[in-house]
């Protein structure tokens, strides 16, 4: 029996609209998982998670291995236990973290050494050990171990750290894994379309239970993004679910399900929320503005979420600008709230055969929304 | 009508059992109040104050005139509306506040001047507009703008600060309230019984919905606020409510009740919360210490908040040596959770006649608790 299995249910051009089944639970597609990084949803319990429309959480192995280690959390029962979080988990590889995170790296093929965030000490991460830690965590859905070329970077660097990543993914598969954990391979090339295609080509002979897309809204252009992302889902199978990794603002996630990708994942919408910035069906809204101290309206007026039927943005601007816990909890319940209607309403648009409708309205929302960095 | 009815339920000693009622609803006294200092509990939801079986919330009017003003909450529709809590809330005067946080302050008959600690300008607070800040924000019950002499102080200072708060009382009964708004006087004479005697006698003389103790738990011992609490309480009508200000520990709030207090507030169960430090019926739990790195169980086995039926002490460690923000929230639900359950303890206790035993097993597990002092 396959650990999780795919079932589709329509489809619009590319874009597909579907259903997988975990052993933790089934979640619709295209699906937004909320980022859990330390094995919280920043400012959220469990149930508010529930409560935004979100059925799939993100764990990192990076941040779980450094602390409090993934042994710990298979001793305390696993990490849906340990987080109170019984819906289906994906855990990334720790790839990318280690790659973009930590200081004094070494790379070779036998894996990465690096200086750990937390105590400066040195921590070893191979592809066998990047998947014991994940089998230890007892994720729903454990990522290959990828080696991740910065951008921008040379061809050469790229074709390299892509040659890496296919000979690592065979030595992922080789480790034993928990029955019911599936495992996705990842697809590199960076923004050269003739690697991507070398890479899903070499990736999708293996026996791998989906496919992501790694490297992408690094830093290239949107063009770029959109060239690549129609280039290479095409090579990927169609009865496997297919993920882009790290992506984006509700244009991006458009943008992604019109080429056919059916799961994603991104902090915006949580770290947004706690700098006090808002994803509406109005475009964005930034709470501290001076504008919003007697705005009596809510948040977001098409929004059911308990932040916009609760709360004037009055109220909102004045917890954020009291610095009140609140705000980043209040904004991070809207925020994702809002980004699961946007699935939603992706979802129903495939199935009514009006989804280049729907992403042209998304686009022409959010077109200019750009990432905000974390202040801290 | 009167704006707060108040009904004696059942007494043991001095300790009462009763049933307060407001427009916003009805609480159980002996009763705590969640502390909402900037129109939030910190880092909860009223949804998640609800749980915790809160039922009445206190409200800064120090805080809330500073920001975002009271005339705006009032635009905006009163506090309660403002804040998303329907159920009955306490406005304090600012006195205690301006006595204690204000810098720069210049006492008068008229008044006090200080300067705020928002943007350093000069606010002039007077029993007058105490009043009218607290009918802005629309509160249930209002308290009496008093004159805090600090501690220790001498009697004469004692004395002038007294008669001082018994001048401003009758001012602050001369300012038209809101038709729902009770008003409470506040008793003061520092740690000398015969002021605090004449303090009761002077305020009992004036049409106040209640009375407050205030200037306790401020450094004297704890035989000393125990004499103060039974020698005034013993002053005071039975038929209107008693309120200790700023009290206490869970030891604290048990002596409080034997001397026939009915209400009572503190930031120690959200602020130690937030410090990672947790009241439980086995006693202090102070998360992070390493002997809960691995320790499965839950906080505290004789709870049932969602903290404590969802996850391990080991979790709890995670979270709070992470600093996720999650860390404030499921140990504030739990200590406010724990308050609320040796409320509804000495509730059950005093109806049965059994109040003695409880407040003393209540004593043994906690007497030994010290606050902890804000770190940041």
């Amino acid at each position: 029996m396959n650990p999780i299995s795919f079932k589709h249910l329509a489809t619009d051009g590319r874009a597909r609209r579907g259903e997988a089944v975990t052993t933790h639970g089934t979640f619709q597609t295209p699906a937004f998982m909320a980022v859990g990084t330390q094995a919280t949803v920043k400012g959220l319990t469990p149930p508010q998670i529930g409560e935004t429309g979100t059925e799939v959480v993100l764990g990192n192995t990076y941040h779980l291995n450094l602390r409090p280690g993934s042994e710990r959390i298979q001793r305390l029962g696993g990490l849906h236990k340990f987080m109170g979080w019984s819906g289906p988990i994906l855990t990334d590889s720790g790839g990318f973290q280690v790659f973009s995170l930590s200081e004094l790296r070494k790379t070779t093929d036998e894996g990465v050494v690096f200086k750990s965030h937390i105590d400066g000490s040195m921590v070893s991460m191979t592809p066998e050990r990047s998947i014991q830690i994940q089998a230890e965590l007892g994720s729903d859905i454990a990522m290959a171990f990828d080696d991740c070329a910065p951008y921008p970077a040379s061809r050469d660097e790229v074709e390299a750290a892509m040659g890496r990543t296919h000979r690592w993914a065979e030595r992922c598969l080789d480790v034993k894994r928990p029955a019911h954990q599936a495992l996705f391979g990842i697809v590199q090339g960076g923004v050269f379309p003739d690697l991507r295609r070398e890479s899903a080509g070499c990736l999708t002979q293996m026996p791998f239970d989906g496919f992501a897309l790694g490297g992408l809204s690094v830093g290239e252009s949107k063009d770029e993004m959109a060239l690549i992302l129609g280039d290479t889902t095409e090579l990927l199978p169609k009865e496997k679910l297919r993920y882009l990794m790290g992506v984006g603002t509700p244009a991006d996630l458009v943008l992604g399900i019109g080429n056919g990708i059916d799961m994603f994942d991104c902090v915006m919408p949580t770290r947004n929320a706690r700098n006090g910035c808002a994803f509406t069906s109005e475009g964005k809204v930034v709470i501290k503005q001076a504008q919003y101290r007697d705005d009596e309206s809510p948040l977001d007026p098409d929004c059911s979420c308990y932040t916009c039927h609760t709360y004037s943005r009055a109220y909102l601007h004045h917890v954020n600008r009291a610095q009140e816990m609140i705000s980043g909890t209040l904004l991070s319940l809207h925020n994702l709230t809002y980004y699961q209607s946007v699935m939603n309403g992706a979802r129903q648009a495939i199935e009514k055969g009006q989804f280049e409708a729907f992403a042209a309205q998304i686009a022409s929302i959010h077109g200019e929304t750009q990432p905000i960095l974390e202040t801290h």
